[in-house]
């Protein structure tokens, strides 16, 4: 962990090497990647056979051995613990209701010159949904991508998942069921994202492929982006926590042990105007450290990525806030919407002393895929427009192509493109 | 141009590999553009001028050789031919018009239980806009690309754009006087996407790069996607007219030339249901390439990738659309708004005999950024949301914490996240 003071002399200095510091593994699999995604373009299933042999020691043969059925997802639901049961159909309730209100307007609209224009949304026709086997198999992600799709209409919703030496896990199963998953494949690697971006025999091609996976699979979004569409590339987790003096320091040291346990390369910050307060944290960080049975990766993320900043007031933690454009940022303060206020960039903020961070990686409403790395400056979370596509239209009557058609025929030839102008003079000289 | 019946015996095979065919150059630019990105990142402004020398012949010394001002730009436009200067205000006002409806809403409010939730858009800080320099400095391109994010707040707006042995395009500054550009540098190709992502002592960076570009252009900002946000990746361009026998074959044939005048590699096609029409419109075109300037260009798309298909009735036309995807379908048939509430993937639509789509390149008002190469399955035209991001929020008051908390840690236990229960428990055990 790293304590800096913005009262320090070389503050900036190292501010800035924290914010520029990437944190991502820095493995090469573009060549690899390739090669796969090529190989599955060009032979399709028997590519897909290949791959999950060697790399999930998983034969595809039978119907059973490719496809993970509706009736063995039901079963897993039914299978469930009431509480856990229970737990999810709030959850994946919960996070409908807060998609639902994303649906986008469609507008049509007459202006002044009589002519008629519009945007029309529709959902796409196809979306597939990564989802990674053994310990980052989250039944919270699937219902997290799975949720948005569905409400955003779409009718065939596929998830592709590997399945190490067969294992499923039954939590995600269930998830799938609660989400209406349509299809679902015992594959994985950028394999998978290939068929799901190419087409197999097996598998017929999506048109958007979303849901996190390790540095093959990103590698395989990233390289596919434009055959498909895709959520934005993610990076290890972060969280920020803006607190003043009057806080718990037991609370914030659990929100940042949140993050911290995800993964070594997770980032977990706090900015705080209390000195008191920052060294309470730190004690409370490694007391809990002791009985946590996540401490090893906490601990090393904490070690190596944790960082406190001791500011002179919190108005300067807008700013700094801002320099980081946090994945989560938390405001444990009096008046929490104040400073939200002042904020730029961030991809979720949870305001005030009762809104834990893991709230909303569960059960609040709002997405848990969120922009990673500072992309909160320029992107946004995972929502139902990821899954819809937007059609412009323009409907001319007579009159206002002449009132506005001599305009666009003088730019058109000022632009040398005279087919354009004289599809607009035609018309006009009827 | 290839004629297709749906009754030929090997029509759907056909179809299929027309639908397929990416048009796109295969130039291998990955390598370069890689070393040039690293380079720009690397050694700043001096590979910036290495770049301009070796590939625009364009000396970087003075400010005048570095930026153009915006008095520059204001003398162009001031300069401009009355009729133009009207021409372009009057798209420049349509344009800003058409993308303030886009305006996204920001939602805040209270559930059942007591929990707050919403969502925040803001512009991102700055966003830079790639103008190609030469033949396809297009003053249109301009506006369509710096109005939205003007639009959209965004406070500053960078242009970069190639200015080969130092010329410059006087209609392209007017549009940037116009636009209300902030900054406007004379660099070009690949190391002004890398100088717009990673910034440079000069030039600082920004959030998102949009516009147009070579094949050099379009991979640096792939290779850049997540370092900053980007537009969708664009390919040749098309035009499908969907057409009865009630139509005049010189407005359609004017309409086919009007993409096909753009590119070897854009792309026209005509469906129709009369056989008639069609010998009409393949005349019309022999014809009107006789005495069109940009007939070379033309001739080579349209012998190239030109495209009739015979329908036997136009009820089998929205099929057929929905599977090319097109970047612009104009709908030449009495009752447009049916056919259009058939269809699914478009860029953008022109309903009517009188609105041929020339209008949405310069004036409408929509945007003329548009999906190409069938990404209309999962793509939308270039918006206002494009220099926006989005950022949750979620304020849980001391009740709703209550209410949902059991839940979120039964779950974050069931995956195996301790730390993530922790958080919420010491909130309801305090």
């Amino acid at each position: 962990m790293q304590l800096l003071r913005t009262t320090d002399p070389d503050f900036d200095k190292k501010f800035r090497r924290i914010v520029r510091d990437r944190r991502e593994s820095d493995v090469d699999v573009q060549r690899d990647v390739a090669t796969i995604l090529n190989e599955v373009r060009e032979r399709g299933d028997a590519a897909l056979v290949e791959y999950s042999m060697r790399f999930d020691d998983h034969r595809l043969t039978t119907e059973d051995d490719w496809r993970i059925s509706a009736e063995t997802c039901k079963a897993a639901y039914e299978a469930l613990d009431p509480a856990l049961n229970s737990a999810l159909n709030t959850a994946a309730q919960r996070i409908r209701s807060y998609h639902e209100n994303q649906l986008p307007a469609d507008r049509d609209y007459t202006d002044h010159i009589g002519m008629r224009l519009g945007a029309r949304w529709l959902p796409v026709d196809a979306a597939g949904l990564y989802v990674p086997g053994g310990r980052a198999a989250y039944p919270s992600s699937l219902l997290m991508n799975a949720i948005p799709a569905k409400v955003a209409g779409v009718e065939r919703l596929v998830v592709v998942t590997p399945t190490p030496k067969g294992q499923t896990n039954p939590l995600v199963l269930a998830a799938a069921h609660i989400a209406g998953v349509d299809e679902m494949w015992r594959v994985g690697g950028a394999q998978a994202v290939a068929a799901l971006a190419y087409g197999t025999d097996r598998i017929k091609r999506v048109d958007v492929v979303t849901g996190p996976g390790n540095a093959w699979v990103a590698e395989a979004k990233r390289q596919l982006y434009g055959v498909v569409g895709i959520d934005m590339v993610a990076g290890p987790s972060e969280i920020l926590v803006i607190a003043d003096a009057n806080n718990n320091p037991e609370w914030i040291a659990a929100d940042l042990l949140s993050q911290a346990e995800h993964d070594p390369t997770s980032q977990s910050i706090l900015i705080t105007d209390s000195e008191a307060l920052a060294r309470q944290v730190g004690d409370a960080i490694d007391l809990a450290l002791m009985k946590l049975a996540t401490a090893k990766t906490a601990k090393a993320s904490w070690d190596a990525h944790g960082l406190i900043v001791i500011v002179e007031s919190l108005d300067q933690a807008p700013a700094l806030s801002d320099r980081l454009a946090a994945e989560h940022v938390e405001l444990m303060v009096d008046d929490p919407q104040a400073l939200f206020d002042q904020m730029r960039h961030a991809g979720s903020v949870f305001l005030g002393r009762h809104t834990p961070e893991a709230v909303g990686d569960y059960i609040a409403g709002p997405n848990h895929v969120l922009p990673t790395g500072r992309r909160a400056r320029f992107a946004s979370g995972l929502s139902v427009l990821d899954f819809m596509k937007r059609t412009s239209f323009i409907d001319a009557s007579d009159a206002a192509l002449a009132a506005i058609g001599p305009a666009a025929i003088r730019l058109a030839e000022a632009e040398g493109l005279p087919a354009h102008a004289l599809s607009i003079a035609v018309r006009l000289n009827k």
